[in-house]
């Protein structure tokens, strides 16, 4: 098993050309990429992540159980003889299969917990975006820790901004931002020397809708996953002319992962958004801190905008981003990004110099 | 054929629910929506649309020929036994085929012209957003009329951006905002009672790329339609923060069409970009009033960012919108946005109070 693991782990060193954006796999191959594994909120949730059995593979949907083994979903439905409301190869499918389709797999994963089979473990798989390719832009979230609002305005150069919006702040990050959780980040000098991290909580909307009311809103929620809203601060603040949306969207600026989290699976309010930068914390904030709840967030963002299953939606991040520090801090080639929500798990994003 | 065309116009008048967004056919049933139709810059371009013959039935890609008959590409295609390189009813999949698809569908359309058969005209079938579903949020840009951006400089809310950027201003609207070139726009006063015009040429991206040249540019252009960002003025200014995404991604708020010329097809030169709101004139630029052009435009776009085959990008537009009319002016319930860009044709769309 263990001589197997290093054959697996060799593979993947060498798998640079075949990431989902053409990257090499992150993460040293001669350490986990994933620690301990925190428990969930409740047993109705579930881990689902994409993931590759092998470098060349294609996603597949998995469980990842608390002891970090990965279920394969479609072989297990294959092995039980369960016919699935949705393609197995496909986080998407998964979600637009709604209810039905998280009933078979939650059914499906008890039912094999009860074997004593060895599974891979998520150390022995790739592990990608839980939606490698969104079908539309990440929606995001702006200033919605009234510290990080604060912490910002001395630094920004648009000032015109100084009292607290009545409403979310919206922009989206192109599809291509897209990467995994422990795939690393292209840093291009002659683009972008300003480099940042925002640790964030992202959304997976289970069910669509238009209008969606604060009420009814976490009844369309699918899950939550970590991400980073990375982003080229030079490129947002000074290069477009105000508008946020080219400098938070180069490739590979939006690593999300290691999992999603169904909705039942995460207590909010004990979560804490984090992140680190080679180890030293820059953020750490809690749920209760951000400003515009996930409820309002999706009432404003769907309002006259019809919301679909799949979407994401990043809610924003804390205060600690390197541009606001004094001394400004940015990340160069080397840096390793680290990024956390408790309760879900962490992805670890290394900065690879490019070209 | 007179009376098969009536026939044919009162089943596209009950056709209310199929709209691609649900919406009902904008065009009073008893008018044609496409009047006389612009030559081609060359005879190397084509006009490609994304129709449906009958209400009930799913896009098809299809010729536009001068006199404004239809020829089905999947039909023809039958008929002269060729097989295709893409699936007939995406227009995606035509420009993912690259130039093999593009040659196949001109070698179709040159045998079919030589026959003297009667198709359906552009007014007896319904006409869809060329790209009825995008991949992605429509890249957008903004403040690119040197005029439109000192007509705003008053009107704004903002007025931190007093010079004019040095490079362009992007945003995204969202994937819902696509509407058909003759749709209904949905007016809901709850959300925003300024609803503006902005008429704009879009280009079509044929072969994505990154950090695509200013000199290699204009290959990676499939071809050009009309385009109107339509927006929420109200919260475009005022709600959100000072970024655009939302009050620019009302659902329907992007009407596109009649149908995409292909590069070849348009000179650039002599195009214009017009808007008319209950047959008034409000807008009319030249191409060359554009300040950032086609080429800076996705040089600077896909500057770290991968634009992919299929991607809209709709380039600004020129002076006359509503919000900087002294008095304003905005669109309600019943009015018609008409928004042309010469050599391409026109789209006409009728706001229309929802609910």
């Amino acid at each position: 098993m263990q001589e197997n693991r290093r054959n697996f782990l060799k593979l993947g060193a060498t798998s640079a050309a075949v990431g989902v954006l053409g990257q090499a796999a992150a993460a040293a191959a001669d350490t986990p990429q994933v620690g301990a594994i925190a428990p969930l909120a409740a047993k109705l949730g579930l881990r689902l992540a994409s993931f590759a059995p092998g470098p060349q593979d294609k996603p597949r949907v998995g469980v990842v159980f608390d002891d970090g083994q990965v279920l394969d979903v479609g072989a297990e439905a294959k092995r039980q003889k369960v016919t699935l409301a949705f393609d197995p190869g496909s986080m998407l499918s998964l979600i637009d299969s709604g209810d039905q389709g998280l009933a078979q797999v939650h059914a499906l994963a008890e039912r094999a917990a009860l074997l004593r089979i060895m599974r891979p473990t998520v150390n022995q798989v790739r592990l990608l975006s839980p939606i490698p390719r969104p079908r539309a832009n990440i929606y995001a979230v702006g200033w919605n820790y009234l510290d990080h609002f604060e912490e910002g305005k001395a630094a920004r150069v648009d000032r015109v901004v100084t009292e607290y919006p009545a409403n979310p702040v919206f922009f989206t990050k192109g599809v291509n931002t897209m990467n995994g959780p422990f795939d690393t980040i292209p840093f291009d000098a002659s683009n972008s020397t300003q480099v940042d991290w925002e640790a964030e909580l992202a959304v997976v909307i289970g069910r669509g809708g238009r209008n969606i009311t604060e009420e009814q809103a976490m009844h369309h929620v699918f899950g939550y996953a970590v991400y980073n809203d990375t982003t080229a601060r030079d490129v947002q603040q000074k290069r477009h002319g105000g508008q946020w949306f080219k400098g938070k969207s180069l490739d590979g600026y939006g690593p999300m992962g290691p999992w999603i989290v169904t909705a039942a699976g995460l207590n909010l309010d004990n979560a804490r958004v984090i992140s680190r930068v080679n180890g030293v914390e820059k953020q750490n904030a809690s749920y209760k801190q951000m400003y515009f709840k996930i409820p309002r967030v999706i009432a404003e963002l769907s309002r006259g905008m019809t919301l679909e299953a799949g979407d994401i939606i990043t809610t924003g991040t804390p205060s600690g981003v390197g541009f606001s520090r004094k001394p400004p801090e940015f990340m160069k080639p080397g840096d390793v990004m680290e990024t956390e929500v408790t309760g879900i798990g962490i992805i670890r994003n290394v900065i690879k110099a490019e070209g």
